[in-house]
């Protein structure tokens, strides 16, 4: 009998790794959930409370502590794992060097199973990591995708949906680029019910404005700090970005998510991990969705690209 | 203490009315459903049958039959019932006259309860119906809706969605105006994740053309015949459409659905039932959205309007 | 890549068979549904209705109408088709000769796919079918199962609820042996929260007493005709019986229903198909629960055996 | 229009409090939340963080930090919050006079608002907490309850399931008494699949025998330990327990759970809280259930009914 059950390893038990888990959990996504931590203890830990969970969840689900060996038939893997941060840094790049050295090993082992599903990448700085994890795994490009602007996305979405008191979800305006500061959002595209966000200004003039726009990118890009500074971690957003894109995957959902791809032509770009609207199916990245930017907007990619490219260097050592 | 459960009553429990009242417990949308029809025992079967169905569910539901007195303290009503088909009829507007005289004697007994609600209308022509329910219960306009072309757009979004191998929820293209021949698609402002559908025709020649608009609108208007020609009737997708409305009410959503809607101004238009994008929640029809309709729909949101205004006249005896 | 999506495959497309389908899409258990049936154009219609109703569901499913060389790669195959019963038919067992016809058509055109997953039978007289399907299937026990008194556990746990204004699901009695009138309630293991329900009867005698347990089972077998002679048919209740095999199955579940299962020695008995608990996972059938049976109740389980076997004879032709 | 959003409040938005609002969103159990505590930017950034992961979910929900006041028209209020564990303490019970300080504060000000709901207490030590809410409250005692051995019965399901590889939803075995070192196991009413534990102990010998359950029951009390000394706080199963008990409450779906409850002559004891199962719905603690306690088992609930009313005293200066 050929019966295959689906399977997802989460690598790094953090809070965004457990969240992630629990989530899945929550909505009852697979069969089957293993918890990779270099702290063994930990990972067991979390799914001990998270079997207790699941007495009062609609789905059965099999969530267990595990070695990277348990990669081997999983569907997807997702790593979550990352370097805490210097406290010199300024910004998610400078931590690089630690990452580094924790995706080798990382990806390492999760090869070393026999891994050939897809792989998810939620470590910061993400585009990096992302691209870092593709060279190092010799997967396919559409087998490796970062959550990339999938978060931001939904936090743009909350926002403009709090200016009019609205379902977050009838709002369509993506965050494009580098998950960072240089990302930026395409208003060009961005639509309320299937009414242009910029028609919506100017027939709302007393609620919405050019500055309204740029308070909005500025609310979106800050809102994780704004988070972190409160609670001292992000981890529902995050996580149930993971989950979604993790649904589309499982369920074969073909839903478009902006998440951080390989691009090789898309957008005028080439060899670069960066978020865009893309379809996510079974075989993971299936297609990237071009959609129309204005000239800022473009030029905004490009400013993108080029920070990110800028690290690339410095992978290759 | 000052528990209030929600609670739904419907009225009509053909086979859409019962699958209605069937998607509802399988999403486990509210605490009571109400099950009332003139052939009490069919109510009782339906309701019975639902019952066992509940074991399995993972949220418990009182689901019941009952009399009119229960629509008091609805939350919502749904009228499904409608008249058996004139075999003379050539268009769902000629069976004007048995509606009339079942939709008299519905909206008299659910009035009658005291009823202060929320009155969902599926039955046919709805945009008549709805109308008609709306002046006979005295009711504020924003408390009583159509299902109108929620079911239409979710067609036409599948239609598109088969065409690109896509999530038909990736897909934002209203139908409007009339649930009827007279429909339009507003490809003015279609989007397929976040991209004018006009723009993806440009780019995919070979996937789409004018043409192709012309078919997907034929067929999104001809879907409900398809179907009925082949099983007899419609109702999974009409259900699954009066189930969403039913969310977003009792989740307080302020989600964008396409219902019919009394419209004083909105669309240039006075005094009619029409469907157009309308924020939903626990008012009701919250707020018409008025997006920009290219001018060749324009003309056929007027069209719309003529016809269904042109059976007005009808309903004044 | 080795990702495998879970695939279900539906052999008659009736009312029971399309609520079984549209039960699986509201609960959102697998990635595909194929509807099969001798009327292509009533699964082509059923089909269609569905995929717009998924519009408005929470998980993107394909589903489609299909033939049988789509069983090839399905992890289940629903079994619902049987043939209209003979008006001079007293009970399920007479229709027998139609029914045989029909099932080794279709066992066989699932066989020649290459089907090697798990056949769950629903068709009447369901014992006796399940039985012949694994006989002409050649596959292994555990993967061949009746939905046997699955429904009407779930019939008796409504009843007990009803009388106690209580969740079903908090009622523990089993249904078993043959799903039919010969079958039997296991009263001497049944419990209410975990109180065993002969005690509950002494501490309720207002409310219940031996007559109540004649009454509940009376009722349990009438059910299904209650609700056959007010609707023509039942439909949600074997739906969403199927769909929790069905889930047990897909997430790897273990949980116990009593389905109908081949006997080997368990209850003493031999080469038969009769209902009692059973864990369901993956495998299909893992392991029968042998629960401990009164005396009377024993007696009962013979009597059931005695009388499904009696037409296994019939089936040597 | 009468229409009543169904809300909830969490005071103290710790691990706990913030968990299980955010498992209620990912059910969609409910309309509103409202996160109070005496960090308000604390409730702040989980709330912001929260909205974001709504944008992912299937059901919109409102969720907010807010103020006391907004207690007023909440269908529940669950209070988490505690006084961090003295370093002396050798128990639970030991940390009481933070806990009556902050409890008598916490409830003065939900009271204060005009709520008249339903007080579902999680803070530790929770019989002694729950009774004390109650009494501070004033209101009836179906409408305090506390989380009690709900989750212990999670867990020692889930030790019993790992032993047979079994759904834990397929156990019934109620952890009774004393939410401590002095809860007890009723071995004698606990079932697997309707057959009763001790029979199958008698049938297994080689998986269960006496010294098992004492294992059992060892490792159920440990396992909030084991899970603490490996991350630092219980979280998800704590959170799932309480999300179990609002879907109760708010769908009133009458489910048979282990709540902590005000006795009054059941199990021949009076004026004391402890868990027992109880019958939960939108009247909070609907009925007491008297299952059959073995003699050493109805002993070991008269001994957690002298360990918290050794604590009662305590309460009333």
């Amino acid at each position: 009998m050929s019966f295959k059950s689906s399977k997802i390893a989460i690598v790094g038990v953090g809070n965004v790794g457990a969240t992630t888990a629990y989530t899945i959990i929550n909505q009852g996504l697979c069969e089957e959930i293993v918890l990779i931590d270099v702290n063994k203890e930990k990972a067991v830990g979390e799914a001990l409370d998270m079997q207790h969970s699941i007495f009062f969840m609609n789905r059965n689900i099999n969530v267990h502590a595990g070695d990277y060996d348990e990669c081997k038939d999983a569907d997807i893997v997702i790593i979550t794992a990352s370097v805490p941060m210097d406290p010199n840094a300024t910004n998610r790049l400078d931590m690089l060097s630690g990452s580094k050295r924790v995706m080798k090993s990382i990806i390492s082992s999760i090869m070393g199973s026999g891994f050939n599903g897809i792989l998810l990448v939620i470590s910061n700085p993400v585009d990096v990591m992302t691209y870092y994890a593709w060279k190092l795994s010799g997967l396919p490009k559409n087998q490796v995708i970062g959550s990339g602007t999938t978060l931001d996305t939904a936090r743009l979405a909350v926002e403009i949906s709090n200016l009019f008191d609205l379902d977050s979800k009838s709002i369509s305006a993506y965050v494009m680029g580098e998950h960072g500061d240089s990302e930026f959002v395409s208003w060009n595209t961005a639509t309320i019910g299937g009414k242009r966000l910029i028609d919506v200004m100017n027939d709302n003039t007393e609620r919405v404005n050019e500055e309204s726009f740029d308070n909005l990118k500025e609310q979106t890009i800050k809102a994780g700090w704004e988070i972190f500074h409160r609670k001292g971690s992000t981890t529902y957003g995050i996580a149930a970005s993971a989950a979604a894109i993790v649904k589309s995957i499982l369920f074969n959902e073909n839903k478009i998510l902006p998440v951080s791809v390989y691009l090789e032509g898309e957008y005028g770009l080439d060899g670069v991990y960066l978020s865009a609207p893309t379809i996510i199916n079974n075989t993971g990245a299936k297609e990237i969705v071009e959609i129309n930017l204005a000239e800022d907007e473009k030029k905004a990619m490009d400013a993108s690209n080029d920070i990110v490219k800028s690290f690339y260097e410095a992978l290759n050592d």
